[in-house]
């Protein structure tokens, strides 16, 4: 399938190798290309440079936001969430219509610092303000309540035995998702939490997450709903 | 030990028949003891009104908030969210000085329906506001990421392999409240996230706990953090 990956990070990248990896036709999608290229410092993490990674996974393709939603069958918003309306208007609502749109963002602000705060919660989500922006594309948030290593590798944690969440108003669009998240990432529990606006839920995890990941000392856990 | 509960709903109830089931001398707490004793009807869910309850659990002495407060050398509060700064108001400060405040309120809203928001999260919370309003108290925000059955009883589930939360600015307390939820309620995985900050992580755990509930048709659920 033509996949469309909105967002050169380090989700945007584990997605894109991991279904590259498996045979899809991948591109990736940044606000400026030859900015991006252009980059040849490691990231504050210590990754290497976007074009060194590029390199190495000669099979992706990089382009504009708007390329790669034109190319994509099925898109997933891997920007930062400050920048995810802005890189969706980059790419253009025609190239979102009737498409899947599977939404990773977290409305994540650190501009007061550690712990982050959420720029929206509680009465609404970016979820939410993502799809009443793009009306025409089908909204599907997941993913979120993890880190990319875990996204599109479930099993290297406890064989996979531990919990993902879909939250989105179109209900094809979820029973597709959730067959792509299986199918191509191994996801055993996935559970349906109902219309876009359950989005809060799962973003309003965060905060926890990120106390947890402070406290474990790392962000390769997750939640397992244990009845 | 002597032990103060404020609030006698379905929480206060559960936590403190445990608790003089167990052998404690238990107070129980209540704004206006003879409005409380006078209602003689079934709660929404078809509890058995105070007095009944009451009855059955003669060993429980039922108090004002303040005579509550004073009565116990530990106290919890099982106040709904909109309550909770109202009933320890009542219970008075120099009856909360000094001693450990278990909070299990969390902060829902439940005026625009359902599901509820949260009164405060995100950048502060209820934790948080009891804890500035009431200094000389040391508050250890816990229990309230769980239905009532469970707080008590987490062996009921998956044989207590789930995790509970503790948040609180004095180590002292926390040391001491981590003692007494595995030897009054056999908490054997108990997670201390920080400072009482961090009580906005497990407060903001209520809507997907609530949508949770909504899916799985039933509370009787914990969430395991799997690594």
């Amino acid at each position: 399938m033509n996949i469309g990956i909105l967002g050169t990070g380090g989700v945007g990248q584990t997605i894109a190798a991991k279904l590259a990896d498996i045979g899809h036709a991948v591109m990736i999608g940044t606000r400026d290309v030859s900015a991006t290229l252009a980059n040849t410092t490691a990231d504050r993490y210590g990754n290497p440079p976007f074009g060194a990674w590029l390199q190495a996974h000669n099979t992706i393709r990089l382009g504009t936001f708007a390329e790669t939603a034109a190319f994509g069958e099925v898109l997933f918003n891997a920007t930062v969430g400050f920048g995810s309306i802005p890189a969706l208007e980059a790419a253009g609502e025609s190239n979102l219509a009737g498409k899947i749109l599977i939404d990773i963002s977290n409305p994540l602000d650190f501009s007061q610092g550690m712990p982050p705060s959420l720029f929206v919660s509680n009465t609404d989500s970016l979820a939410e303000q993502i799809q009443r922006r793009f009306p025409s594309a089908k909204v599907v948030k997941t993913l979120n309540t993890l880190t990319a290593p875990l996204m599109v590798n479930p099993a290297v944690l406890a064989d996979g035995d531990h919990d993902l969440f879909v939250s989105g108003n179109d209900a094809g669009a979820k029973a597709a998702v959730i067959g792509y998240l299986r199918d191509w990432f191994g996801w055993k529990r996935i559970t349906d939490l109902g219309d876009i606006t359950t989005a809060r839920g799962t973003e309003m995890l965060l905060p926890i997450w990120i106390r947890l990941m402070g406290t474990l000392g790392t962000g390769m856990f997750n939640f397992k709903i244990v009845r």
